[in-house]
């Protein structure tokens, strides 16, 4: 009969995968925090990781988040995470890049920033720091990644550091455990969809 | 100098790149829900989506969250969303896939997860349903994008629509308005890192 067939394949495949996923966990030694990138040109890099934050509060976390470029219209983020005592959320480009068109003025609020983002990477009480476009940062050269590196490969053992926006440099991509590129296979924009509050077109 | 010539260069660009963002913000039109689908092999594609619901949250917006395949981890994820009261959260995959390798029973959960994704998808007070890894039910011929499309589609003007999941099938891609690919770059989990709570690897 068909349907047994594909009811007998389908099981076989999936006990295949159940034992391919016991194999990786078994093997998977390290317990530490990890250094997660969220690159490309697609869409839900930053909102990937807020909703890691949001997991990481359901876990009793404490997470620090800091936007080295503020987002074009407001998303709510800020409204939605500064409600919680667990969650320190820093908005630290506010009026960069095309609004001000000052790189010099740019660069030292990003460097600024940095310095404060310095600090909860040193913090043994922060469980996640995010560091929200920070990409953008770097390829606006506001900030370079070889002189960043050294507090962010130095922070605490069950620190977990995400770093999202386009255009991530290689040394970045390179001292990374995770690399997810976003790309854009369609996008609403194009087809005249204003952007929305609450969504991330 | 190099320095005013690299500022003059940074301004230059900025300034353009505000003239495009600008034409862009004003030719588009239309002012309605989108239905946005993440997909892919690379991690982020359910994170995306759970920060988008914090985005809707502080926006005042009512979000349904819907998993169809739940994580092999606990992830965080219910029990954060759970204490807002704009928030229906449905874990609907429990015991699903490779934990319980039954085909006729995964697809009939996955059935009536449809039957309540379908009231949401109707109801005019919902801002933004999130079908969580309703790819992946989809990829296991658990549903058929063909017999979902219309409930998808019919939805109120306003109603966002989130689907995630690897192995978006094309029916889906064409009917999307804004399409990501999560790829894997480079994955902690092949370096021997512990799958940890509150991210995902």
């Amino acid at each position: 009969m068909v349907m047994e067939n594909q009811a007998e394949r389908h099981n076989r495949v999936m006990a295949r995968r159940k034992r391919w996923m016991d194999e990786q966990i078994a093997r998977a030694q390290a317990d530490k925090g990890v250094l997660l990138v969220l690159t490309g040109d697609g869409k839900g890099k930053s909102s990937s990781a807020f909703g890691m934050a949001a997991r990481a509060l359901g876990h009793g976390m404490r997470v620090a988040i800091l936007q080295f470029i503020k987002a074009p219209l407001d998303t709510g983020e800020e409204r939605f995470f500064s409600q919680f005592g667990n969650v320190a959320f820093h908005a630290l480009g506010e009026g960069f890049t095309w609004e001000t068109q000052n790189f010099e003025r740019d660069r030292a609020i990003a460097e600024a920033g940095w310095a404060l983002a310095r600090d909860y990477l040193r913090d043994p009480a922060t469980d996640m720091v995010i560091l929200d476009e920070l990409c953008v940062a770097l390829a606006y050269h506001y900030l370079d990644w070889n002189s960043l590196r050294g507090d962010v490969l130095a922070r605490p053992d069950h620190q977990h550091a995400i770093i999202t926006g386009r255009g991530a440099p290689q040394g970045l991509i390179d001292d990374a455990d995770t690399v997810t590129e976003m790309r854009a296979l369609k996008h609403a924009f194009d087809a005249g969809i204003r952007a929305q509050k609450g969504i991330e077109l």
